[in-house]
């Protein structure tokens, strides 16, 4: 399967004038009350908000309001930077054009009825913007699109009610949402007081997209962290090069993929046309590029706007307190449950507390610090001040439980503290609180991450520390570990055979070629010749060690289940009764199958199973699959999945991801897998999957046996084709 | 290990006085602004605060604010039912005295400082009062409490800052918290709507506990349904009594449990010395009591409000509607998360929605209505109509994108086609919403259920449908399974071994008591009797039909490591060598082993392997463990737990929650297993489990080798007393 390069990114200076417009012009402004042309003109005309130009086109009109309307884009005095359309559908065509003509920075489109609808003219008018849009190089925005806001330039480019609570101040948060109603949704987080700098919509997505969108933000200094929700992209890997782009502006980029159930997909399909993707791959290539994943919208903007404020961590521990002991239990609850590691304090920190907490409290970690210390504004000072400096904890997360009104006071003390030792604090309401003393202050501190969710806060905090090992190993040595004419040498193995799914000895071969390393075979049509292999490929010691002999057909791909395999055969009767019973198993197959002959293989002794697969993903391109074989892969899917090729160190790492990791280590009297040996080889399999993705759909190594240092593959299955993808991204095991 | 019987609840007529009084006195009232005693006062006696009257003791003042105040609880003109104590701690012993001399109805104590401490004379001065409280029959709340809140009554009994935003109206929720400061905080959702009929704490339960509130509220009409959050407690037994009181009173029962986790547990300690208890246990206890459990504290007081709302079911299915493609997307992904169904619309319906929804809406399920339909009153509430009439469907989610204006007016219409069809609509606001239009009355009206979270709401409705389940199962059969000599003869066959952990003979002998199947077996004392046994034993066929020879050894419990085993011997050659091996390797254990001989078994054929498992837990007595064998038990800890005995239908549903479940319908070729035999098998060990719990404090029948219908088991492992139950909740596989 073919994955095509995708379309570049338009670049920050390509979407300048479009999203950092010094002149607006609206096309359709209207005076009827509460339509889209008069809500539009409200939103970004009025009083304290944006302060440049604002030109109006309406045929209808000679003026709105004082404003004076033009009867056309090409009637305007001044050539616009940022076009909003609220014309009906027919008539969008026209003013794309005209606005073309004009030298337009960009235009935003808000009528739908286009591609949306599915029906092939609309997709056609849709595709007739687009073609006339980038061929005067200039970006548009929707169709079907709620438009987006620049909120330090006090743009609210929308036809509905928003949310504008002045110009950001406090370390911003900028939002991408595919969805409009979403987005305008999640904007009222501004409500109470969340910092955001954009809300980005696109619509269809007929032209810039999310990943344009990210990519804008990447750029725009009014944003310290990006907040993305999407559903689906054609593109994917646009996406993935704006998150690059965002790490290399030192930006953090959260990200809540909807679509993520099979039901949640096919309702996209239905919503923008959005092919919703596989969310095993999402989230593997996202990762991978260092995004940080939230599992719930509601976690999207909390979590982001954390990662707008902190600093990198200092230190892996995470120090909770309270006044309440039953606040600090559900903070250590989920604390574990996310993997956040609280350290007991210091010796000095620990003479602190045990001095600043009365008896009935808990000096420690967590810190039960009491409503006597609460309502003590040094000694809460004081214990702020002793967490803080402990060299242990890079963070701070205090719950309030009470609301009233000294909550903003106390999240001033909690900010300082944060603010002296450069470190984040994390204040959770344990009420869900918005409004009141204190709510709005712990928004817009600097220093203060504000969570109403003990999970979002633990959660976020977990991916502070991902982000930061994920930021370190960029430099990690990545070298092919494969020969370098492994690539030219497997593709003529590939091209020679005839089959579409290749037979075991022609995967192994191929395998081979990467320096994987297979079990020893020898293809034989006789009884005779069996037991003579089984003699002569180093079993010298008929019956001790034993032999496997199995039917070599590109027709049977699962040879368990077909009986042509049979296992542990001890002595030259044995060999020769099987060659019998296996070759008149593979005779009674329906459809007739081809058989090339039989494999004598020596029997690889039990071991620790591994499977290590890999497929061609339609959107993200080859993938590497690992898992530990047999039940764990077949009923638990128990796999851990990354874009092909990786390095041995994240090989490493998917396999630390196994919920059943602990069987590597020595399971039932096992040796452990050498783990070192294990990761290469799944890299040499992911750089085979890389470097094949043209030729190869499908590719399953299962088992890979593993015993100590000796690992060994005894099975492969090569799939090429789009076709023969089908029915087994599953690894069943064969052997 | 013995569990002895729980101290009895106390009745609500008991409490009636301490929760409902007709009269009130506070000592240690006080005219120090932002005391205590002058805050609680002001709580208490407030304007439109509690109507009856109140009393004030302090022998400081004649008079605080013009109501008179008494030296003494003994010189009251009246004796009052509930009477709040705010003294300093050493004074606190000579009121409750007076008190239960006076004949109060109930005492509340907020001074700390008492058994929370550890000291042992702290301890000491809180048993006194509990001996006092009781000896009067005067029920005792706290101390180190924050006292507690009757809403219906105006009484908002505590001494610091709290909520109160009248009387409830709408359907109510009591709530229970063992935490002072967790339930203040989680009252203050009063602010925003929420319904509260109580706020009960207890502190250091040192008397009235959170299991007799719980049955206090079961009996209350004010509420109807209960949320309760706890760490921990002494008689868990108490707990689930109460949780009967409140199914018999039809009144759900929502619960979170603090102390979750190692740490979560290790604070709980620290905070009010509560043992938090295996989560396990809790959780399979609560469950099979009906009992509704919540996984993180935030979905606490939402989730209850929903069930104090929803009627029973009519349908399975759920319909979701939003104004946002994108949220409808979520709510799908969200669905499918927490295993609610979301059918596609009947026939009738499907029609309504094509006709009312405009082409870039989706008709369907989900339900894009867009914007236009939500503008427009009459369409949108002939959506709702024609979704709650379908009878696929018992609940109907909308979600909210915006907050603004409308809100209100689109709450009422959604709620009164909820009433209309008598079922429950969830209204998900997607913008965390708590104040402004619409928020207060979605909150309290009496059939919309407010969520602001996607998975809270999905969850609920997913809780709901189990707890019908649940309903609709309780009049089912739990006939006993074994003999009625059973337990008789098991306690005479335990009784009579001399071995802290009976042999593996013993310990089937004891199975065979119950009818359990067990591999057959003879004990013999020499290879001659093992060859001649391996004929005898049915074996007629040697070597077809291989045997297994084991040590018998009461110190050797784990065989396979000790090397004292060997399976599949086909030859008397074989049977022979055996015998002299695994004797060998028994007189080689350290300390050496006491050797009973060597059994001889048939090799029961491969199989799906089932690990069955009971033990005594410290809290809760005997519960049974069901897991697939080998790796998913010990590695994944794929495991169902249920309190012992459980009848055959109980143990299919624990079968039926195993990860590796589909392992059981016929995995790779295997004949799916009989499930209405194995869980008849469960059924009768956890009747061993229950019966013999004075005996045993741990079983393991690991395993029980399935193939088809033939289900039996080849290892079993029954240990007696405390000190044998050490290190083995995991059941090991020692076949």
């Amino acid at each position: 399967m073919t994955v095509s390069p995708p379309r570049r990114l338009y670049t920050a200076a390509e979407m300048q004038r479009l999203f950092a417009p010094r002149s607006i012009a609206i096309v359709g402004a209207s005076a009827t009350p509460g339509s889209f042309g008069a809500v539009t003109l409200a939103n970004i005309a009025g009083p304290g908000r944006f302060e440049g130009p604002v030109q109006l086109v309406n045929a209808r009109y000679p003026d709105i309001g004082g404003r004076p309307c033009h009867p056309s884009v090409s009637a305007l005095p001044e050539t616009p930077d940022c076009v909003f359309v609220a014309v009906p559908r027919d008539a969008v065509e026209g003013v794309v054009r005209e606005c073309a003509q004009r030298g337009v920075g960009g235009v935003v489109l808000f009528s739908s009825g286009f591609g949306e609808t599915g029906r092939p003219e609309r997709v056609q008018q849709q595709q007739r913007l687009v073609a006339i849009a980038r061929e005067a190089g200039m970006p548009l925005l929707g169709p079907n699109c709620v438009g987006f806001m620049n909120y330090g330039l006090g743009i609210v480019g929308t036809f509905g009610a928003a949310s504008f609570r002045g110009k950001p101040e406090a370390p911003a948060v900028g939002l991408v949402s595919q969805s409009g109603a979403v987005g305008a949704a999640l904007a009222q987080a501004q409500e109470h007081g969340l910092v955001l700098s954009h809300l980005l919509t696109c619509g269809n997505a007929s032209d810039v997209d999310v990943a344009d969108q990210v990519a804008y933000l990447a750029a725009d200094p009014a944003c310290r962290a990006v907040a993305c929700v999407f559903e689906g992209m054609a593109e994917p890997a646009r996406f993935l090069a704006a998150a690059a782009l965002c790490h290399e502006a030192g930006k953090p980029l959260v990200v809540h993929k909807l679509g993520t159930s099979a039901r949640g997909a096919a309702a996209a399909v239905s919503h923008t046309g959005s092919v919703a993707g596989s969310h095993a791959a999402y989230r593997a290539a996202l990762e991978q590029a260092g995004v940080v994943m939230v599992d719930e919208i509601e976690a999207l903007l909390d979590t982001t706007s954390f990662f707008a404020k902190a600093p990198r961590p200092t230190a892996r521990g995470v120090a909770v307190a309270a006044v309440s002991g039953g606040a600090c239990i559900g903070l250590a609850d989920r604390a574990e449950e996310q993997g956040v590691d609280l350290p007991h304090p210091g010796e000095a920190t620990m003479a602190a507390l045990e001095r600043l907490i009365p008896e009935y409290g808990s000096p420690g970690n967590p810190c039960d610090m009491t409503a006597q210390v609460l309502a003590t504004p040094k000694q809460l000072h004081e214990c702020f001040e002793a967490l803080m400096a402990d060299e242990r904890y890079g963070a701070l997360v205090v719950a309030h439980t009470f609301a009233y009104e000294a909550a903003t006071a106390r999240i001033e003390t909690l900010g300082r503290a944060a603010a002296e030792h450069g470190k984040i604090a994390c204040n959770l309401w344990l009420t869900q609180h918005l409004e009141g003393p204190g709510a709005w202050e712990s928004e817009r501190h600097p220093n203060v991450a504000t969570f109403r969710s003990m999970r979002h806060c633990m959660a976020a905090l977990a991916a502070w520390h991902r982000r930061a090992d994920w930021l370190a190993r960029r430099s990690e040595g990545a070298a092919r570990l494969s020969a370098p004419d492994a690539a030219a040498r497997a593709a003529r193995l590939i091209d020679a055979s005839p089959n579409a799914t290749l037979t075991e000895r022609e995967g192994k071969a191929v395998l081979a070629c990467y320096g994987v390393p297979v079990v020893r075979e020898r293809l034989v049509q006789s009884a005779d010749e069996a037991v003579a292999a089984a003699g002569e490929a180093g079993l010298e010691a008929l019956p001790a060690l034993p032999v496997v002999l199995k039917v070599e057909s590109p027709d049977i791909a699962h040879k368990t289940e077909a009986g042509v395999i049979r296992l542990n055969l001890r002595t030259a009767a044995e060999v020769r009764a099987a060659f019998d019973e296996v070759m008149a198993r593979a005779r009674a197959v329906q459809p007739p199958a081809r058989i090339a002959g039989v494999l004598v293989q020596p029997m690889v002794p039990q071991g620790t199973e591994i499977m290590v697969g890999a497929r061609v993903d339609a959107q993200f391109g080859p993938m590497v699959v690992v898992g530990l074989g047999g039940v764990f892969v077949e009923l638990l899917r128990d796999t851990a999945v990354r874009l092909a090729p990786v390095s041995a160190a994240e090989a490493r790492r998917m396999l630390a991801e196994l919920k059943a990791q602990r069987a590597l280590a020595g399971f039932r009297g096992a040796p452990p897998v050498d783990l070192g040996r294990l990761a290469e080889i799944i890299a040499r399999v992911s750089e085979l999957a890389a470097d094949q993705r043209q030729r190869i759909a499908e590719l399953d190594v299962n088992p890979l046996i593993c015993d100590g240092e000796r690992i060994i593959a005894v099975d492969a299955l090569i799939a090429r084709g789009a076709a023969a993808a089908q029915g087994s991204d599953r690894g069943a095991s064969r052997h």
